[in-house]
């Protein structure tokens, strides 16, 4: 479709008004973008020179619909599909479509690129990192971009979303406090990651509270996913003071939870109460039924949905960190500490 | 953006064409899609009044890359996750976006629309139904449209992918065969799924062969999914004389399965071995990890892709159906017949 011939010609408009304008082609580009932090005789003066070149913005010409593209690392464990689901759906909500990408294939710069060429509203980024040289592309080019779930505390231009990690593992720790355990082990994740080091201090918080001592041999550090969490908790499970109750950083961790409790030939919940953390749809399609703490899928798609085109429109969020609330969900997988155990 | 009226435009346009051209609205359309069965002259003419009236083809204006848009009747369940997966992998692999959308908020006639409005390639239509009225307007508008595992045949000139249904569930079946099993009960689809239809045939052809007589009492029909399968198959497991082995339609009924197995105290795979159809990534996950028919999802996504984008360029399928082989993955949830059974 002779897509970057016509791109090239595109941009080299670009180039030419902010020449033309005296100012940077950042300047121009919010321009474009109808940002608000452009002075009026500044936009007044582009945007004379944008249509005296006959400059369309990208998705005018035909009247389509806005398009927002969301890009993650994979599209494999439960979490990354949820998160995918509820962006889907609320794009529908918006009259917007949702184009889905992964890092897999194609890195995040050519992921920007994209972005510019398919002329969309701007990037929903689930949990991948991005590099210092592609956040200040976003901020210098003044590209839409929300992040969801970033891995490390992003540039604090760069509007993200997140759940109140650390509230909901110190509830899901309260919970098996409140059923009478006391060894509680936990599967956290990666120490880099910012969801698993709140999810740990959760853990931690809930401990503090209930004047257990904290015991670093109960906490394994793995990926959020299913292969490592079996024999780190293979592995916990034949100390010589196992725990009596697991809180998982991850539904596919608890899932890993529940194998290994299977090898060991411990019931779950009678002999292991096993609490997790997602509350994707694995969750309730266990044996059994997890007890989760819930992540607002479709909430966390409707605000970085809601937010994105806010900014496509020149809008700032109210607030640069939006954190939603997570909520316990009650199922069989935990029950009260048997004292024959 | 003013998508309406501009859309307006441009179809009113095609309109004129039509009228001037002395051929129908939907010869029209197939000359805009480059669709083969338009004679030369015809095409010519058509061709040149486009041009006359400054028609640009959607999404050419700007070089932009071409957008496939992926419809599903939603994505809560392990099956359309994995199907997403692929579309999306494989557009990326095209150099193509992949914008997904569900039938929970739009109709499929109003995405029918959509894809028109977003200059889109073409649709892919996972599992949902077409009614006879889409149909027509696909076929009539020429719109390129792919179908993957349609619920009943579509029109014949609608293109379709799925999976060798029937020797998938065959192969299931005649595993646990192999492993000593004679009393075999199957969690099946419903009557009306095509799908659910191939496998459930599967599963009497691998009982015939085996010289094993047919038990409609072994068979519960069931949706595609978790609930209802505990409860059919608590119920199975609770009758006089209960199967030693269970094949599961899906994935979702195989943890059905596993958690109506854990209900009544009997152990997978001691006392009963369970397979299942689909092998998302669930299958791998589940305590024990799933004995799974696999469907080839990466390659279901790839096929799907690349004949909608030929359609788009105006090349017929060499085949309008198309079924992608299945393989057996042996897993920890079958074993040997025990005999203390």
């Amino acid at each position: 479709m002779g897509g970057l011939a016509a791109n090239g010609g595109k941009y080299g408009v670009l180039s030419v008004v902010a020449r033309e304008a005296g100012v940077s082609a950042a300047t121009v580009s919010k321009v474009v973008h109808r940002r608000r932090d452009v002075g009026e005789r500044t936009r007044a003066k582009v945007e004379a020179l944008l249509a005296e070149h006959g400059y369309v913005r990208p998705g005018e010409a035909e009247g389509r619909p806005p398009q927002i593209l969301a890009v993650f690392r994979d599209l494999v464990g439960p979490y990354t599909l949820e998160v995918a689901r509820g962006i889907v759906d609320a794009a529908a909500g918006f009259g917007a479509g949702a184009t889905l990408g992964t890092t897999v294939a194609r890195s995040m710069s050519a992921w920007l690129d994209e972005c510019q060429k398919m002329g969309a509203a701007g990037l929903v980024i689930v949990i991948s990192m991005l590099t210092e040289h592609d956040q200040r592309r976003v901020l210098d080019q003044g590209l839409p971009v929300v992040l969801i779930d970033p891995l490390s505390p992003p540039e604090s231009e760069i509007p993200s979303i997140g759940v109140t990690n650390w509230s909901g593992a110190r509830d899901a720790v309260a919970h098996v406090v409140g059923l009478g355990h006391r060894r509680i082990g936990m599967l956290a994740g990666r120490p880099h990651s910012l969801a698993g080091s709140a999810r740990l201090h959760g853990y931690r918080a809930a401990l503090d509270e209930a004047g257990i001592a904290y015991d670093p041999l109960l906490v394994r550090a793995t990926d959020f996913d299913y292969d490592e969490a079996v024999v780190a908790c293979v592995d916990l499970l034949g100390t010589t003071d196992p725990p009596t109750a697991v809180f998982a950083a991850s539904d596919a961790q608890a899932l890993g939870v529940l194998e290994a409790a299977r090898r060991c030939g411990r019931l779950v919940p009678g002999d292991l109460s096993v609490v997790s953390f997602d509350d994707t749809s694995v969750a309730a399609m266990a044996a059994p039924p997890l007890t989760a703490v819930r992540q607002p899928f479709a909430e966390m798609g409707f605000e970085a949905t809601r937010i994105l085109l806010q900014l496509a429109n020149g809008i700032s969020p109210a607030s640069q960190r939006v954190e939603l609330a997570t909520t316990l969900v009650v199922r069989d997988s935990t029950a009260a500490l048997s004292t024959t155990v």
